[in-house]
């Protein structure tokens, strides 16, 4: 196994540079811009492209979470050492923070912010809960089936999820805490991270929970009907 | 065979998730911008987006129908067992509408609404026949020659057939009946589902009358030419 | 080989719902905004979807050339059987031509048009000759090196190519003889069309001379080089 | 290995169509909108599109630098031979240049300009270093990691470092100088060419290094865990 520092290196780098690419091209395409779906393209492209990238080059060294929705959910299924979970965690939200400063000086911003966009309310938080359910069910069910498979998987899932949640989907505990660190485009208020973490861990365990049943291993399992001839993969 | 229970809740999750990315992109998208173009591409990378993670994760386990006139085309062609069909049909429409529902709660919305978005009319009608019959090529097309390229296939067709049919490619019953009961931007009369359907199960028969003629396989098929040196697949 | 009779439809079908894609994206595109770069957008991301799509499901069948320029270029590098030439030009111009009628057909348009869009001129004819020597770079290097890409390949070739040529790169006589057809965002005069085949023929040509140099087969070729321990392919 | 000069003709046509298309789409939606995100995008995404089919079809060839940077970094890791480096250079500002150019004959603007557009400060150093320094974890990670994946980390990389960094992402000399030579959308005041090709090179070195720890391989690798039953690649 590789050895942990080079773990968390990676998992501070990875979030760090998602981070600085959600928040940045949140801040480019709003200036660029006055309509505002024209912007969350601008937000959503980028942040799909990169996310294939980190977790192509990143997600042999350390996994690639990212992300401590997805280690809390990798711990419970035993397939993270307890001792590097809250290495883990640590190291996305200091990756992550670094992200946003790194955004901010690029973009010659103050480096130190607080966001005061609101997001709070049960519609938010169903829509936090459902983006990480949505996340995780593809993260695992991808590992069940495509692992290789899983950059494109994750890049596209975060695609989707920016338009169909209502809350432009944060679905990760990490970035929220970065975001609420910035008062642009991407923000969230402080006091609003809690109910936002809340709902993406009880998606996440909620779809932990599911895909042990709906990814488990069939006994007689074959594959799906395929006509003959067919070039398999 | 996995057992029926986790395919149709493949089904039905399959469905859900893709009617609330449609359902709840169109939301986003048609509150953020005035330029129906743009809503539009708000609306159709969402959707092609998922479609490829639904199908990779869930095709293993029921076939990623998501669509009873793709069930009916397997059923007609022997891959589907008879008695897997109408369960199929019916998780495909309860999951559909599960996804409306879903889509109004993240938004705020009334939870059960009903639509008056008119479409209607012989031009419609060809559109929906013409966009599942390119749906059913795609889908047969792929099966015979690139089985694990399905995913990307079925996305990408989606993504250009919203913009190439004038009534934007619904070319599936669930998700035109799911999408009934939402009077936002992805809804449809309730009254025109009928032409819709009778559309879209005419262009279906006719694709697999075509598929079942181009894509046999012939006597002494040999592979197209590639010249010398050419790394094969 | 697949009989000549079926290779004809999958070029006169490919070709069809190609340009239909071109045609229909672009009324459609055109339609819902004032923003021709919006309208651009909407035109090209379908094309490029639907070529990965067509070439994929119809390329094992014919070759998916759907182009007589590429058809002309295969012949002369003897990958055709001469007898097959003519035919398969044929089919694409037919089948463009229906595609075409078929979009008209789908936005309640006028089946039968004219176009009087404006294309001539030494710009665009240099730059129809640029995408044309582009578009078959990418097949015969595809071909060469990497075959199972070139869906991929020519589909994002051509979104490429749709804004960096000025003629937004039709790149294929028989597109154009069919866009000369509709008096639609895609127009273009029949008058200007003899420009624009001239200058794709030339341009073809010269790929086609090009690549035979600089793809050809090195005596002592060896794979770009690579660290230790990388997954290969 | 391919000759010397068919090397160099790869890397010079390669870096000549990635700077028409640079600077072609920028013109083209530049015309086109007034909203300069939709401009941005209309230069994003034929830029990330048109890397994928260089990088496929030349870099068996040459490499597929196609960037100074690049091959300074690839000479450092003894990767490409020293009596190589400035030829490839020198065929890169050449070809960059080249395709300016021809991106001016294609639109009908004067062949021969000088960029009046400022770009400088510490902001836009930053971000050039920042984009420079992500490009090559990108290319490094990728050889070490997915070869076969490089043409799409570095489409998509460049895909989203256009909007994450102030700069849009010049992250190339070569590009730079040939993009000093059009006072259009993509241009750049020749006076500005310094500080950020030295920023450009300081991104490079840092990745260079940070990479050689990264990336290295450890003793006892072992692959991410995966649970079993999972197809690998």
């Amino acid at each position: 196994m590789v050895e942990l520092t080079r773990r968390l290196t990676a998992e501070a780098l990875g979030t760090a540079i998602l981070v600085a690419t959600v928040v940045g091209s949140g801040i480019m395409a709003d200036r660029l811009s006055d309509d505002v779906a024209v912007s969350l393209l601008g937000n959503t492209i980028p942040t799909g492209a990169i996310l294939f990238v980190l977790i192509t080059i990143l997600g042999p060294i350390s996994g690639a979470h990212f992300n401590p929705a997805v280690t809390l959910v990798f711990a419970l299924r035993k397939e993270l050492e307890r001792a590097a979970v809250l290495p883990y965690m640590l190291a996305q939200i200091l990756g992550g923070i670094a992200g946003t400063l790194i955004a901010h000086a690029m973009f010659e911003l103050p480096i130190f912010q607080v966001s005061e966009t609101v997001r709070t309310g049960s519609a938010q938080w169903t829509a936090e809960a459902v983006a990480t359910l949505g996340l995780l069910l593809t993260i695992l069910g991808g590992l069940r089936f495509k692992a290789d498979a899983i950059p494109m998987l994750v890049g596209l899932y975060i695609t989707a999820a920016y338009w169909f949640t209502a809350s432009t989907s944060f679905a990760n505990p990490a970035v929220a805490i970065a975001r609420s660190l910035t008062n642009t485009f991407a923000g969230i208020r402080p006091i609003d991270l809690t109910g936002f973490i809340l709902a993406q861990v009880a998606g996440a365990l909620i779809a932990a929970a599911l895909a042990s049943w709906l990814f488990a291993e069939s006994r007689n399992q074959i594959p799906p009907i395929i006509p003959e001839g067919t070039e398999r993969p």
